[in-house]
Order: C-alpha cells, then structure tokens, then sequence
C-alpha cells in the first residue's frame, strides 16, 4: 500500500525490483522520520495548516511512535511501502484523518532528505566519538614509547632511526587532521532540507526557518532545486570524509602487517587475537588487520559508487537516488567496526624493545653521526667523507641506543600536547551537544 | 648529474624512466622551491649552521632565481635532475661552496613536500577566484530571470513549476556549499612539513616554528612521520574537492545540455559558441558544454587515481609519491578551464521566455491549484478530487502565467541576499591575504 | 569451532569482525564445497593417501549433503565457523575419523578457491542464459518494428532519421559483443586451483590433471603460487565482464528514461509497471529503468571495489581476499536482476507510431534530400547548396514517410540473422554443458 | 579552417577549450586516417559515388601523404582543425576537388571511430609482443632458478618453501592468462564501424564488407547505432584488458620491492639500475619498480575515468567521447613502458642462493615433515602431533636444503613447457598477420 497513489497495481516484479534493499536500511531512519515530522507539524500549525488540537494529537502520536521505535517495537506491517508510509499508516489509523493532514506542504522528497541529513548527522557523531577513543589511545601509546627506538624506512628500504613513539603519534595527528574532511561533511548534512517539496517548493508559506530551528540545523539549504540536488551531494561528501579516515587506518594496517612479519618482528598481539599453527609456532597470522586493510578499501570505493551514480544527471530528483543508501549506510558500520577493531587491538599491542641495537641496523645511524660531527664544527661535506671512509674500512661504531633529535615533532620532542590541541580545537567545531538537545526538546515537548 | 649522490651512472633507460613527466610539472614548483629555501635558510643562520654573511649570500642568490623563474628566463640545464637540483646547481656556481650548504637539515622529501603545500595553496586560490566569478553571475542570472518560469522535472518528467531565477540559483548556492570541502583541503595544504627531513626528522635542532611563520603556513604538520605521509594525503583530500565542485559543473553541464535540446528548447548560445550545420538549421551542438561533462569526469576519477598509488602502503617515502603530480598538476587545470568556459559560456546565455504559457505545460499547475484550493479553505482530500475530476473532464483551466511561492528559497523569494552571504563566509575562511603578504616579505625581504 | 587450529579461545569481537558476512554467502558455495571435496577424495585415493573403502564413505557421506543442500536442509550449526568446516564437521560426525582424511593434501585456501571457481562458472551460466532471452526478445523488437522511424539523436541534438527496429537491433548485437569479455572471465574461472594447497603446492604427488577432468574444468592453473594469486584475478576479470554488460544496460536505461519523457513521449509502458499521480495524469515515472540505470552503476563500481583490495599487495594469501565476495556475489545477483527486468519491461513496451511525420522534424530529413540529389546526379556541393537555400526560403519539404537506406546495419536492412549468429557463435564458446554433464556424474557417480 | 562548417567563426576561446590536447593524441591516427580513407575510397568507387580515374588520383594522393607521415614529415598546419581535416585540405590543395569527393557517405564520427579502431589495434600488437618477450625471459629465469628455494609467504608470514622458479613461473602463467581479456578488447577493436556515418547509416547504398575487407577487419559492427556506441565501449574493454596486465606487474612490482628490502633480502639489481647513497651502504632503492607499482596503478583507474565519460549517457555521439583519448593514449604508452621496464631490469635481476638454510626459516618445513611421515605410513594425526612436539622440544631438525614436490605446476615440476604452449595458444588468437598484410596491401596497392 501506497499513501501516496490512489489506485495503482503494481505488478509484484517491479515492487520487488524496485524496493530492492530499503526495508533493510529504512528502520535506521525511523526515529528521524518521526522528528521530522513533529517539526513539520508544528511547522504547519504555526502557518494555519493545522488547528492547534490537530497539532497536539499529531505530537502525541508521533511522540508514541518515536518510544516505540526506541523500545524496538515498530516494525514496517505487510503491504507497508516504507518507513515513512508505515509511520503516516500508524497515525491514520490510530487518530484519523489528522494523520493524513500532516503530509500538507511536504513530499515524499524532502522527508526522505531529512530524515537522512538527521541520521547522517548522528553517525558522524559516532565516527568523532570512535576516533577520539583511538586517538587517546595513540597519545597513550606514544607517550609511553617514545624512547623505543625502531627503524624508519624509506623505498621500503631501512633509512634513518624512527620509534614506536614517533610512529604512533603520527597516526594520531593524522586523525586528528582526518576530522577537517569529517567536519565538511558535517556542514552539509546539517543543512535543513524541509520545505523543498519535490525540489521546487511548495505554494504553501512554509517557515523553513522554524523547522531549521527545531531540528537543530545550523542553517538551511535556501535554493530549493538546490536542497534537492543535495541528495547525492551530501553523500559524496560524506565518502570523501569517510575514505579520507580510512585512509589513515589503512596505513596502520599495512604497517601492521608488515612490523608482525618474522623478518621484521617488530611488534605483536596475544595470541587469542591472532590465528596461528601449532606446527608453525613463529606464525601469528594478523587476520584482524589484513580485514581493516581490506574493509578501509571498500570504504575508499564508495566515492565512486555514489559518483557513477550521481554523474552526468540532471537536475532535480531520480529513483536512482534510492541506490546511494546501499553504498552509505554499510560503509558507515564498516567505517566504525574499523575504528573500534583498531582500538580494541592497539590496546594488546606488544612492543620489541631494543630493535636498533643489532648491528644489523648500523648504517641506519650514519646520518646521525655525520650531522654529529657538523654540531661539532666539521664541515659537512669532510664528515660525510669520514663517515663513508669509517663504513668502508669497518670502523663504523656508532651508539646504538639512542638519538638526540630535539626539534618539534622529531623523535625527541613528540609534540604530543600539541597534537591533542589539534584534536580538540577539530572536534571543537562540531555542534553535536547543540543539535542533541534540540531533538531532546522536540521529543521531550 | 644528481646532487645528492656520488657516483652513479644510472643506465639512460631507467633514467628516462624514472624522470617521466616531472620536468613538465616541476617547473610549476620553481617559485615556491626558492620560496621554501628562502626560509630554510633564514632558520639555519638562526639555529647557527649558517652565518649570517652566508645566509645574506645566500639570500640574494635565491631572490636573483625568483626574478628569473618570474621573467621566464629560468630554465632546468641539461643534464640536471630537476627544479630542485637545477636552484642548487645555480646557487653553487654563482656563488660557490655557500649553495651546498643550503642542503643541510633537509631532505629532497620535505623540500617537495613544502613546495606542493605552496603551491596547492595558489592554485586553490586560483579556483576559489574563479568560483566566486561564475557565483556572482549565477545570482545576477538568477535576479535577472527570477520571474521567466519554466517546468521542473522530477524522475526527467515534468512535474511543477519552477523557474531560471530558481535554476541559476541552485548552482550558486552549490558552489557557495563546495567552498567548505575546498577549504577542509586548503587547512591540510596550508601545513608546514618542512623540517621532516626523509620523514624521520633530523638531528640538526631545526626552528620549525620559525619556518611556518616565514611561510606563512597556518599551522604544521607536527609529527615528522605524519608531515612526511601527508604527501599523498594532501593529494588525496584536494582530489575530492575538486570533484566536488566537479559535481555542480557536471550537472550544471548536463542540464544545459539537453535544455538545448530541440524538444526543451529552453535555452540557446550564440552561432559562434556552439557548432552546427547549414543544413540542419536547428542544430545548435553544445560542444562546449559536452566537454565540460566529460572534464568534470574526468577531475571526478582523480580521487581513484590518487588512492590507487596511496592504498595498502606503509609509512614513509615512496616513490611512487612522484606520480600523484600527474594527476593532480593536468586536474587542477582542468578544472580552473572548466570553472572559467562556465562563466564565459554563461554570460551568454539566451533564455526563452513564457514557456510555461504553452497547454502543453498544463499539468505541471496541477499541485498549485490543488493548494490554492487549500489554502482557501477545501480540505486537501476534496481539493484533490476536484483537481482530478477537472482534469479527467478537460476543465482543468489553470493561470499558466505565475506561481504563487513565498517561503525561503522559493521561485518568489529566491533568497540571492541570504546566498551570498553563504559565499561570503566560505570564502572568508580561506586567509590567502595573509599567507601572500608573508610570501611577499620573504621576496621582498 | 575451527578445524584447522588446535587450541584457540578468540575473543568474541575478533570472531566476529573477521567472520563478517561471510555465512550469509558461503551458503552459495556449499554444494561446490561437496563437488570439489569428491573429486579431491577420489584423487586422494588414486594416489593412496585414501583407501577404496575410506573413498567410498566418504562420497557417500558427500552426496547426502549435497541431497540436503538441495533439499534446503543442510545449514551451519552454531559454533562452526564457515560452511567448509561444516561440511568437514558433518562427515567426521557421522563417519568418524575418515572426515579428516579429506583434507589431507588441500589447504582451506584452494578448497576456498575451487569452491568460487564453480560457482563463479555457474553463476555465469545464468548470465548467458538471461542474456540471451533479452537478446532474442530485442531481435523480436527489431524485427517488429523494423518500419517505425524515430530521429537520431548526435549532441542530443536531431540529428538524422533512425528507427525503432535500429534502436533494438542496436542493444541486441551490443550484448552479443558483451559475451566476448564474459567468455574471457569464464576461461579464468574454468581453471582448476586444486592442488595449490596454500599457495605453494604440496609434498604429496597430487594428481591435479584428474581433479580438473571430474569438476569438468577446461585448464588448470598449473603452476601454483599463479593458482592462488588467481583469487582476486578471477574476481576482477569477471566484475570487468559484468560492468560490460551493465554498460550495455545503463545506455537502455538511459534511453529509455530520456524517450518517456513528455517532449519525446517516443515509447511507454502500461500503468501498473510506472508510477504516477492522478492530479498529473501525463506523469509516467520510469522507476524500474531509472533503478536499472543506477544498479548498473554499481556493478560499475565493482571493479574499482576489487582492485583497491588487491592492487599494491604481494603474492600470497592474504585475508583481505575474503571481502571480495562482498563486492562480488550480490553484484552478481544485481546484474541477473538487472537483465531479467530489462526482459520484463520490454515486454511490454509501447511505441509511439509515424513520429518522424511532424513537421518538428522535417530537418532531420535535410542529408537525405542533399544524397538522393547526389544519387540522381547532381555535384555534391550543387546539392547541398540547393537544400540550404530551399531551407532558408521555407521551400525544403521533404518525404517525412520513410527512408531509403539499404546498406548492412543500416534501417532498411537491419542484418537481425549476422546480428543472431554473432550472438550464437558467441555463447557457442562457452562449454557449459560439459561442465555439468561432469558435475552431475560426480553426484550420480 | 573547418571543412565540414560553412561559415563559423567560434571565438577563439571555444576554439581552444574544443580542440584540447587533440593534436598531441591525433597525430598517432593520421596513418590510419589515410588508410581508413583509402578503403572508403576505393568503396566509393564501386557504388558508382566516384569514377575510375577519380579514385586513383585519390590513391596516389592518400600514398603519398601515407609517405609524408611515414618520413615524419607531415604536420597539421595552422589553422587547420585536425588531422582528418588536414588530409582532405593536402587532398584538394594538391588535386583539387575531387578531394572533397571522398567524404560523400561518411561522417566525421565513422571516420575517427575506423581511425581509433586500426590504432587500437596496432597498440594491442604492440603489448602482446611486448608481453611475450617478458614472458619469454620469466620462463628462462623460471627454469634457471628452479632449484633455488625462498620462503612463500601467506598473511605475508612465512608459511611453505617456495623456490624462484616457482614465482618467476607465476607471472609468467599470469601474463598468458592475461592474453585473454586483451584478445577480447581485441575483438571489439578489430570490428568495421566504416558506414555508420554520424551514427545512423546513410542513404548512400554503400558496400561496408567490402571496407570491412580491405582493412583486414574480423568483422563488422552491423547495426549502425551500435558501431557508434562502440565508441568508448572499445576504449572501456581496453581498459580493462590494460588493467589485467597492470594488475600481474603490479604484484610482481610489489613482490621486488619487498625483496628487496634488507631484513629480506632476497634479490638485488646492479648499482646502475637503483639509486642508494655512499653513506648507507646497504640501502638500494628500486625506483623502478615503486614506478611500475605506480604506474600500474595509473592504468588502474582507467576503467573508472572512461566509465565516468559514459555513463548514464544516451545513444548516439556526444563530444565528450574526444576525451577517451586523455585517458587511453598515454595509458598505452604507459603499459608498454612497464611491459619494458620490467624486461629491462629482469634481465639483470640477482637472486641469492641457498636462502632457506639458514636457521631462521626452520618452521616452513614443518608441513613437509608432516607430509613426510605420512608419506612413510605414520596417521596424519600422529605425525602432526608428533611434529609440534619436536618443534616445542627443539628436536625439530628439518633437511633445509631441499623439497620432494611433484605434482603438476610444484616447485619440483613447473609446467613451463605447459605454461609456453598455453602462452602459444593465447596469442595465436591474435590474427596480427592477416589485418597487416591487408593494410599493406592497400597502401602498395
């Protein structure tokens, strides 16, 4: 059943086709429909499209719907289009004719944006709030190794001194940094959308700026063929932020894999978070990190999912739009499982003390000692002549244990403090408490 | 003859092999090369690794290369790897064993690293002109045509009324609206990664405050290994904002396209814009506009390109870094032409007017009479049957000539004010004044 | 419960993520699990690491798997990790020891790989089959409409006169082509991994040419690191064949939805496979092609899906490979559907007749009216002068009835029999039959 | 100057935004262009459009421009739009009108398609022999470092032995496996699109299997409408075909610089072929292969950026299909680069001996003694266990220096005499002598 047809018959092969995998994503939209809608209706009240008792039955039955879905007894009934159909379906049938009275104003369109503009606002909150864990945890981490030396390596090849301090604070500020492209996405998710109809408005004097208000958007989209076309839109932005954070864990994994190598060996995991052999005692296969490897490249394929979609089109809507769901939604569970499965391993991670004290880690200090000898007044180019002549000869003995890198951000002087400023001031510009609170108002009455 | 290493005599295959495309792109980082050294330089004599005669030596030798690169009389030698061993090669024969000693406490790495900072950092300026040219005429195109109506297509069916005021101004706010991933991008280009060295650091205590204030870079890259790992990263979330103004130009492209299609009609160019044929008189090809589609595609495939090189490899130096130039240097072009053809093209564009007079266009007033009827009194539901009937009776006889939309963003309060600001805002984030008057002073000394 | 590894008590959450949503398609891959452990039992006894007695437990104890697959009943018990170790579970359950013995010589790696070979081979099976009812439905069309022009379209400008049956046969001989890359995807699923063991082969004398003679496979990989890094290849050659033909569909989908659009109004579908509106009785809403036009857009994804996965990594098994099934087996089924609703649909299409007879479209007719005079003798330029003249002075009325083109492929002579062979001869190479003749004699025995 | 405009006069910029980087990629089909002319021509005459002595001053004009290309002496001149207007201006320039002759029943679209079709062809020549001389050289190196052991790898931990000849052997089965989707893009190109004029046929009753013939095509693309939409279908089965190939040098690419770095160790390459650094000794970094991993990676993504041009688009020509060119042209020159490349330093590749003798890789050979004793009569179980216990005693004492594997495609039988004959039958498809032979026959007439 359609509300929004009078008498068709679909054939049953084009509703299947064409409902594909929506049921499936719809229910997370289900609390948004509902606050949507209570805005919309107050919205209507205000203008004199509905009495203020049809208002208050309107509220109170969204506002039973909303707990219902909370306690994760709404459910979409059989012959039931969608989410949205099956919340105006419940209102129609347990208050009348009101409940049809509240899709006055509005289409099918800009419900569906909204709604998806207030979910995707909420799931980039879980991605700042997952991020800040494992970003506490490489301070963490950082702090406490920062005097374990490893080697550091350029073309893959063994080049200068590094640490495990160094290494993960790097991840840390590139989180932190990740949080700008996050933070962009945000902006245009949280850009109110109601009020565009079907993507040229409505001849209603709809008060945009109220229904802004109350769902706590920082603004609107004013254009309305461009709140519209901002379907897509918002998506695509929403995986470049996306594949720009997995970005960063897909280095991590990579490292990780390849530090867990016996020929490196340089880092490790208990063994109830590894798969082994027991006729292959030195293997530690690293399953967990190969999967984020490969689930931040699924994730790092979503621009273009969403981009071969979206492109070539013209304005205005397209059921194709529907499709961008199966790319987004589950790219946003994968995008948090990685951020919390990093977390939850870096937690056990073991350290190898001592790496670059073998000998076979010799000439990764030689830059070391040339500049060595400049601090101490050689010119450059007769210290690096020494030094060249010392590897030759086999004289080269140069202290093993430690470097004295001083400048910021250099193995010495981690920055780490500042890193955490860097992280708190990205955060800082989401609004989540302010946005949070005006949902909890609309429910709360 | 490379710099940076003694003896070698690479066989010419992999010479040429391995050079490739670079001489083309580097010449593009020839400014900011010498800008980069400037400040390098300034920070040696600081941190006491140069005097300050040689730092003053040194000076005028770089500001005598920047005039050059700026007459066009700059050239890389025969022979000379690159733009940066080509700057240092001057500096060591005009001045002697001084150039050399530019070299110390920095690595090729980090020197190209700060100058793609640099110069990304100009050529977002450059789009963020170019986009704020093609906004003021889209909103003055809007204010012009806010009252010529024309039909709004949903699923590429008519459907309402919407209008060219409504249709220019949707570009202009998604433009306004790409600012802020375009800046997400510009935050990590206006970085400071100098001082990283090989992307380790370096034993030299290096000032690498004193280089970003120099620079006029916002903040650094603290971590070494994250200012080394950014190359890529930089690459990366520039990409997605290029596609994403791609975005609004490719669809603006395809609307423009098939508006000139002889069955729309709605739009027109000039004979000398477009190509035809004395034969098929209404034949009006949009070539122009064509090949903006095709090249907003083709800046929408860069993010794949740039995250093929990047994914599933570890931390440190590649060289497969080199080869993100390729597709940014030509991308970044490209879409400076395509923002630029936009507004040319636009300037000239012909609109026809009373289009939705026709009876032809008769249904897509249907909702507004609908409404009409609402808002004087009807219930939705009557109103609706009534419009139906009318329709099916061929009584439907609605005024084709205006619409009757006030809320915001609508086709009778287009919000152009309120949009504008939107722009404003964006673009006042960027501090390009700043970092040009920081530039300025280190030339001008 | 895992086969393969003696005491491990994985935390839940490793479990968990690194299971993923393997259940739910491992399922599709039980019965090749059956097919490929008989062929393997029946090796291993041949070379005596099985005795005839063992051989013949265990192909019993297979069959009646593969009946309860069949019958639906078979399923992964709690506990199990994957369908391969319940298969293995199930057989030592109920025979005891000899269920263990099938392992021996074959790792979980090219038991994986053989069990995606066959149902990769199937899969395209079903492919080609609905490919060719499409094909042989889109001839009908052709034939059909044979005499309906319709206008060509270059720029998406009139152009030239075409015809409905040109437009059909056009999608018909597209598709043939598309079994070209489909024929080469199969080549590489239709070679047998077994024996790779993990990736290295075995010291056991493993018969791998029997193994590929009873699972009906046409090649082996012979060497085996190639068997194993075919995993991945093979996915991405078939996701290459599958975004040819979704190529192919996108183009219909496009058309389709351009020519129901009301300036066009060239085709339609009856009511009960569009949507509409009452109030907008013109309104015909493409939905199922506009989904077919975006679900191909997400088969063409897929191939950037799986080379992000693979590209930059080193031979070998690595765990990455599992997510491939992600990317590919609902792709698989979405293509099928894709092809099947495109049948579906064009059932029931409607053309519009004698379109071309509108005086609209009398310039579409001008290169016709320059080469009839050509061909009754007039100089080319002569010709075209005179048309151009008689345009300007409203004299051009040309024949708007019919064409006169008779050359190969062109609307008088649409070659439907070379475009039916082309189709023939092409699905003539793949060798289905064989393949299962042999598969049912291994269940039959 | 345009030949097929009367009188434009498109403003410069349009000119220079149109034309793009065209006469760059255009000058690499002007031997196709006269040879696509040539059997137009010669068609033209047969039908009666030209006259006996017309079409041999036409021959002798085209061979003598043929010449001129050959001798690189032919340019586009100023002015002149492009390659294909270039000849027919040279044509009328030097014999007057009958050079405007050959373009009766033509289009400039059917023309560029046969020019893009013959150079695709050439190109694919040009890889196949390319890939056949690499293949050739890992079949060599396969066969000389057969008995040379190395660890394999899964999870990227050491796992089996695997030897030298077994992983040169891999890729060399890979590239003829390779051959097959390349040999299906071959097929797309090597099909007539000749007289399919603008995309529709022609009235002209031209002969297309006689054109077919003369330029040593398979086949003709019959139906008119789908030659045109072959345009950028072969361009997107090429592309994939390209990045079937990129894929095997890729890993190979990924494999050598793993190799090679030191804590492995496994291959060097002489001085001359890396770059290093006097004061780090043991640092050899293979730029070469990092390029061809990154190059590969460029040829990756170019299914995505021609997928992007074609998407979503409706039939017929549109101009964003020039910039295909952007896309494939380099990217062909950048495979066989690669193809080279790798050639070039295999050549010189040094393997060290006698790997896994050393202590450290004792646990590879855990499985083999499993084997071993089972081979000898011990139950898996027993030997298995009786393996661990040893390995946790320390009694583990493997024979290190060789493996007993003979199964097809094992370390110990590699099947390079399978893998040659498989290589044989992949590029016999190929009918390279046949369509050349027919070209020369035209041009020597």
């Amino acid at each position: 059943m359609k509300l929004w047809q009078k008498n068709t018959s679909a054939k049953k092969e084009v509703e299947t086709f064409t409902i594909g995998r929506d049921p499936e994503f719809d229910i997370l939209l289900a609390p948004f429909d509902v606050l949507g809608s209570m805005a919309h209706a107050i919205m209507l009240e205000k203008i004199g499209l509905l009495t203020s008792s049809e208002l208050e039955v309107l509220l109170q039955g969204l506002r039973e719907i909303y707990y219902e879905i909370e306690q994760g007894t709404f459910k979409i009934d059989e012959g039931v289009e969608d989410v949205h159909s099956q919340v105006e379906f419940l209102l129609t049938q347990r208050y009348g004719e009101v409940g049809k009275k509240l899709h006055s104003g509005r289409s099918r369109n800009d419900q569906v944006l909204v709604d998806l503009k207030l979910y995707y606002r909420t799931a980039i909150r879980d991605i700042v709030e997952a991020s800040e864990e494992l970003f506490d945890l490489l301070i963490t981490l950082a702090e406490k190794h920062k005097n374990d030396l490893m080697p550091g390596y350029t073309h893959t090849q063994l080049a200068m001194p590094s640490s495990f301090g160094l290494w993960f604070g790097s991840f840390a500020e590139s989180l932190a940094e990740d949080m700008d492209l996050l933070f962009a996405a945000y902006k245009l998710s949280n850009k109110n959308p109601l009020g565009s109809a079907a993507g040229y408005g409505s001849s209603f004097p709809l008060d945009r700026t109220l229904t802004t208000g109350l769902l706590g958007f920082e603004d609107l989209h004013h254009n309305v063929i461009n709140a519209q076309n901002s379907r897509g839109k918002t998506e695509k932005n929403l995986s470049f932020a996306m594949a720009g954070i997995a970005g960063t864990l897909n280095k991590l994994a990579a490292d990780v894999c390849i530090f867990m190598n016996q020929h490196f060996g340089f880092i490790s995991f208990p063994d109830n978070l590894t798969t082994g052999s027991s006729i292959m005692p030195h293997k530690k296969n690293p399953d967990v990190f190969e999967l984020i490897r490969a689930k931040t490249n699924q994730i790092q394929s979503i621009p273009t999912q969403v981009s071969f979609i979206l492109t070539n089109m013209t304005t205005g809507y397209h059921r194709d739009l529907q499709l961008l769901k199966e790319a987004i939604f589950p790219g946003l569970e994968i995008l948090l499982d990685c951020i919390n499965m990093s977390t939850f391993m870096l937690k056990e991670i073991q350290i190898k003390k001592e790496i670059l004290k073998d000998n076979f880690f010799q000439h990764v200090f030689s830059v070391e000692v040339v500049n060595d000898l400049v601090l101490q007044g050689m010119p450059f180019r007769d210290a690096y002549k020494k030094v060249g002549l010392d590897i030759e000869a086999g004289l080269f003995k140069p202290d093993q244990s430690k470097v004295n890198h001083v400048h910021e951000g250099s193995i010495g002087n981690l920055c780490l403090q500042e890193i955490k400023s860097k992280m708190q001031v990205a955060i800082g510009q989401f609004d989540f408490e302010k946005s949070t609170l005006q949902l909890r108002k609309l429910i709360e009455g």
